[in-house]
């Protein structure tokens, strides 16, 4: 008998034992991370075995990767969704005024202090205990908010269309960060600041998206995650790009220049005020992908600070909803975990749509703000390609050598692979009132997909 | 007699020949990149003993570092630099007419047109080559201008100031791309446009940043190397994040709102806008590294489209000139190789600050306009490394986990190695007129580094 002449190549898979027990002895192993499927087996078995199903989500990534996005127009919420009075948005899937997390009532709250539908904190919370009020999600409307996402109809919007699926989308104006309403904040200052931007910020911004050429969001998303932005967390580029294009309009506006200045000053003060522009770019790129049967392919990912929904292309509306965890990172001044609500907002469609937690390579200053490591953030992209059904060559990440975004999350590659989607997010405060309290990394329950999965089984046609 | 237990690792050093043999018979060779030293060896032993060398360098290290760079004004380059009529100022070392380049050339007769020191292209060359106008390098009044870097008098310029080293630096206003005078084009839309920025960017400039605080250019640069920018061909982030600062007093300074829009459209529609404020922050980093005895770190690389020149801190304004290498890279529309003139321009004072080329990193989609690919981007600032003295941990690189550009290049580091630095540069055409060609990489000659070796051990006092 010859003993081997090169040393013995051992690969594991699954549970670690044997790979600990070879490694405990001196032996090089190559450990394959490998975990039995998450959900039931049988709904995997059936809707792998869809024979519609590689052509449905071919179908949905050429529609996401087709989408367009121009911002068209800048209203009040009245006008461009039919907000009536008493009416109001929200992030997330459907949530109950018992149910709603500390900032989603703060948002709620502050939302009728700002309608003149109550004269104070609590009575705005008697008329939401009451139902004299109703909400619904921003997503039943074709809209996104960020955070809390709460709209009410003197709020302005942004308006984006997709030319080419007839598609408009709707997001909320970002009010800065801190003690803002999408944060559950709704102290004088904040609201203070909603009606200036009411009456100043919107009606300044639609007279210069008027008067110029709509702009191009998607082609400024395309610069930005070349400029270290991922989308979600880091809009800097972006912000500076948006008002770029949008400066000349403003200035040439005729309103004051005093109004414009501080207009300026607001948006190139604030980090984050592109992000309420991709947020409609990525939810037109998902709703170009809804509604093809046998598609797997995630088309929302959404949380109301309770629960996690996804919706997916073969279910169509239907949410799938569990508990949402809660984001792990960096806290502002003296807040710590303890603090921080449940992930909440719109804002994981930037995920559903291929950029924020899933190109974090192209982000990797995001570490200072999230947490975790350079290399985690490109390990983690890579890991998303193994969860998504192609690449967006739209938004291509240098540091990968231009290779696409990945995108259109397959819930059959979730569920098989226990890999979850990364989500870099804001983290709220637990207590109404508080606000942001830091920025960190979340995934979605394993539950959302496992649901989904069985859901899409149930749709298969018998064979 | 036994075998060895484990393939043998085999080392080579030097000439290719035996690792070129070894690798032909399948064995896996590590080679490590070594050649004789450049320069004279007595010299690079003079130097390298030099008891003070190691405490000069820190010194110099940590001036560039502590420099600072506020643009504390705005005004002609008559007022600011005391050019006076007739009086032009040029990038590089000192160059004749009979020796200047085609850009070169175009550049100062586009400055006399502009200057109405000539009323004809003709008149200009007459009047240059039979001396009745003087020209002298813009490093020799402390300033820096890219590409030709010519100056005249009725050219406005930034002033910037490090109060750390009571220094002040100054450098033109960006004219954009293309048919451009700094890139040797003298049409009449090029001496238009510089009568308009002279007219009315500058004054409007000038009022804006008079109003404001002083701008911090250095802190600009340490974001912008987060956003995919490295300060020399990329400017693209730092454009907008100054033109952020200066927006609120241009749009408050009472000129009218259609100067202010058209001046706005003109900044945010040139991405190197900002080049001409990078330059001179690097200019006073290096500035402040002058003239400490002892000293091999490289205080300016400079080029007139003839020549490459460089400095040190241990000679002081001495220039070490050799012929400029010819850029190799990526052409605009029909231009090719045959068309692109020597290197030229004061920019690349922006690598002998660590940034640019050095620090090519941290900008990966550079590639794609000076050519090259990713990994090579990463390699090149690694390799960077091996010659510079230290760090600038306030010029971070996210993607080598926040390390700091290369800073400091060491004379007798490169001569050891045969390591050049790298440049990144923009292309002039190589006839007087022609404007832009391309832009792409290049190195100094290796002779201005062993001239300054020479000099230097010329300078180290006997023991």
């Amino acid at each position: 008998m010859r003993s081997l002449t090169t040393p013995p190549a051992v690969v594991t898979a699954g549970a670690s034992m044997f790979a600990d027990s070879l490694t405990a002895q001196g032996v090089e192993v190559s450990a394959v991370r490998w975990q039995p499927p998450a959900g039931d087996a049988g709904s995997l078995a059936t809707v792998m075995g869809d024979p519609r199903r590689r052509a449905a989500n071919a179908s949905a990534l050429e529609a996401m990767l087709g989408a367009q996005a121009h911002l068209v127009d800048v209203q009040p919420a009245a006008e461009a969704l039919g907000l009536e009075r008493g009416q109001l948005l929200h992030a997330g899937p459907p949530v109950s005024w018992d149910q709603a997390s500390g900032p989603m009532r703060g948002a709620l709250v502050g939302a009728l202090l700002l309608e003149g539908l109550a004269d104070s904190p609590e009575a705005a919370e008697r008329a939401l205990a009451h139902g004299d009020v109703t909400w619904e999600p921003c997503h039943s409307r074709g809209a996104v908010g960020p955070m809390a996402g709460v709209v009410s109809p003197s709020m302005w919007v942004f308006c984006l269309r997709d030319e080419a699926h007839h598609a408009t989308s709707w997001c909320s104006l970002n009010e800065g960060l801190g003690k803002v309403l999408r944060y559950g904040a709704y102290g004088v200052e904040v609201i203070e600041r909603l009606h200036w931007m009411s009456e100043v910020l919107g009606p300044l911004l639609q007279r210069a998206v008027r008067a110029a050429e709509p702009v191009d969001v998607r082609a400024i998303i395309s610069q930005m995650v070349q400029m270290g932005d991922e989308g979600h967390n880091r809009n800097r580029a972006g912000t500076l790009m948006f008002l770029r294009e949008v400066l000349p309009a403003m200035i040439d506006s005729g309103l004051p220049t005093s109004d414009v200045a501080e207009a300026v000053r607001f948006v190139s003060g604030n980090d984050h005020f592109f992000l309420n522009l991709v947020m409609p770019a990525c939810k037109l790129s998902c709703a170009a992908a809804a509604d093809i049967p046998g598609s797997t392919v995630v088309t929302a990912m959404a949380r109301n600070g309770t629960d996690f929904g996804i919706t997916t292309s073969g279910t169509g509306d239907t949410w799938f909803t569990a508990p949402a965890n809660t984001p792990e990172g960096l806290f502002l001044g003296g807040y710590g975990p303890q603090d921080a609500n449940p992930d909440i907002g719109d804002s994981a469609i930037t995920e559903t749509a291929g950029i924020g937690g899933l190109s974090m390579a192209t982000a990797p200053a995001i570490v200072r703000f999230v947490g975790g490591s350079v290399p985690d953030a490109l390990a983690t992209t890579q890991r998303m390609y193994d969860i998504t059904v192609g690449e967006n060559p739209a938004f291509a990440i240098p540091i990968l050598e231009f290779r696409g975004a990945p995108t259109g999350i397959d819930v059959t590659s979730v569920v098989r692979s226990g890999v979850l989607p990364q989500i870099n997010t804001g983290m709220a405060g637990r207590v109404a009132g508080t606000g942001q309290v830091g920025a960190g990394l979340v995934t979605p329950p394993m539950g959302c997909f496992t649901q989904a999965l069985d859901a899409l089984a149930a749709a298969v046609p018998p064979a």
